[in-house]
């Protein structure tokens, strides 16, 4: 029995490819006082690994050359010196794309199985989940009776966001890839769906957006950015949660050209990273999960099966393959 | 006698020309009940006045074709039948390019030239000086010891940032083009400036930036908008009070390709208009001349001489002729 691991090969430039991942496996390591060891069942796939594995300065440090490619993960405790983890505790944390992890318990989340499946805690209930709030409540202050648009609306964090939105009395209209992807945000309750690949975004937001926008909740960048910046209202919000078009770009992307419209509307466009609200976690899963278990949350997951499949898992991501949360089941 | 006015007599495309303006002249009108009569001394010249010469929806109405253009002009009362205003008064308000002006008493403000030049009214102690104020302590909340960096920094409201930015205990770099402006802005007590015609933004910041951005006070956008958001630091707060490099512009002006700086570094952008603080006018005039008096605000002007001139006169802004406020004498 060995512990297979993907390891970052190589930066990558573009699209990552086969020779940016390494493919190893070490022996399974044994838990020292104060570790528990965790069998990992389920892998989070999120755009923000992308990200990681570019050099320079950002929010965390890059994943180095060669070190195990870091990613979210849900699995079961299967030996334990820790206090606070006994053998058979489902948990969730940054246990990294590899079989068997060894945690000190720092960031470590026993999760409850009864309550919603293992891989449900990496998506709605996990850090999407948490993606999605603080992104909405913390930067985009939404009033009920607002207009939210969202981005990447069929995926996890997206999804996620309109549904909050939709619970907190905003009217909310979502973009997404696809007739399919548009049914799944109109099922979970979104009021308007905007097939950016079956129409023009400008004739999407003249049907569904008579309102204009009050908060536009952006996981996408580039030309949709650009397009929404022009129908914000006075003292909109334009949250910066991610930019999956930018991703893979190998030349520099285009800035929104229509930023100067933050000026007309006195409005203003705000980054956030998930970390900094960590002491609200606690507060904020147990949010969620209310709202799971009271079945105004839904969650919706694509399941890639087979440890071995990560590179190609991960680029469904920027193909827009996944409906609802990416996760990779080992 | 007759009052000569320039009028709007079409939409510029780009630089206005000679042929987008037509100089009239009419009778001199006299008030009726509820109004005085201003003689203008001097006509505010405002970057955004060549925003208000363009067709379509922003944050006040165009100026109509065949229009008075509008301007901040300060003057004397010269006829009165309203009760506030007496013949001799100084007064300044949106009284446009023309030589007399009816005032019904809507935003018209009477002036202390004992205590400043009446075209200090129009500059640091008028509508620039607000929009300095604002901008600055509204949206970019700064507190001591943070690193202010301004562009347009020589300009009338850039001066002004700079220093109440200063008188507030922060550190400041300006962004000037020419080794003039840039002495001037020293001289204001400025701690560093950047001369973008003579150095590479990217050099000027290494050096005068060693802590980077705090908050950047935007006048100018463009690449220097771009450039300076490599250099954010956390939280860090991007006004945007205007972007002179575009007001110009015939084709669509890039926008700022390094916006996810933003989301790395959990920064804001936000745009003001200095209308929204209007209930605020009357507190700020009093602290802005009160930092006048005790000569910790300096006020820089570039008079043009000449009401004729006022089409070349404008012109100053876009080509960075004026040093401090750019005001035409009539």
């Amino acid at each position: 029995m060995t512990n297979k691991q993907f390891r970052l090969a190589a930066r990558p430039v573009g699209v990552p490819k086969a020779s940016d991942w390494k493919l190893g496996e070490e022996e399974i390591p044994t838990p020292v006082d104060g570790e528990a060891l965790i069998k990992n069942e389920f892998i989070s796939l999120d755009p923000a690994m992308r990200g990681w594995m570019n050099e320079g300065k950002s929010y965390v440090p890059p994943v180095e050359l060669g070190a195990v490619m870091r990613a979210a993960a849900a699995g079961k405790v299967i030996a334990s010196k820790h206090q606070d983890f006994a053998v058979g505790d489902a948990v969730e944390g940054v246990l990294g794309v590899q079989q068997y992890a060894i945690s000190n318990g720092r960031g470590l989340r026993k999760v409850d199985t009864k309550l919603a499946p293992l891989s449900a805690y990496l998506g709605g209930l996990g850090i999407s989940g948490l993606s999605a709030w603080f992104g909405l409540f913390e930067v985009g202050q939404p009033k009920p009776g607002e207009t939210v648009l969202v981005s990447g609306a069929a995926g996890a964090v997206g999804s996620t966001v309109g549904q909050l939105a939709k619970i907190h009395g905003c009217r909310v209209v979502g973009i997404a890839g696809g007739a399919e992807k548009c049914a799944f945000i109109r099922e979970l309750g979104f009021d308007g769906a905007i097939d950016y690949k079956a129409e023009k975004l400008s004739d999407g937001f003249r049907r569904e957006l008579p309102k204009g926008i009050d908060i536009y909740f952006d996981n996408v960048g580039g030309d949709t950015l650009d397009a929404a910046l022009t129908r914000i209202n006075l003292h909109a919000r334009v949250v910066i949660c991610g930019a999956i078009s930018n991703y893979n770009a190998t030349e520099k992307p285009k800035g929104p050209s229509n930023y100067l419209s933050l000026l007309v509307n006195r409005a203003r466009m705000q980054g956030f990273i998930v970390f900094d609200y960590l002491k609200k976690y606690p507060e904020t899963y147990q949010a969620l999960s209310k709202h799971y278990a009271e079945g105004k949350l839904k969650l919706r997951e694509t399941v890639v099966e087979g440890f071995e499949t990560f590179p190609d898992a991960l680029l469904k991501l920027f193909t827009g393959e996944n409906t609802g949360k990416l996760v990779l089941k080992i």
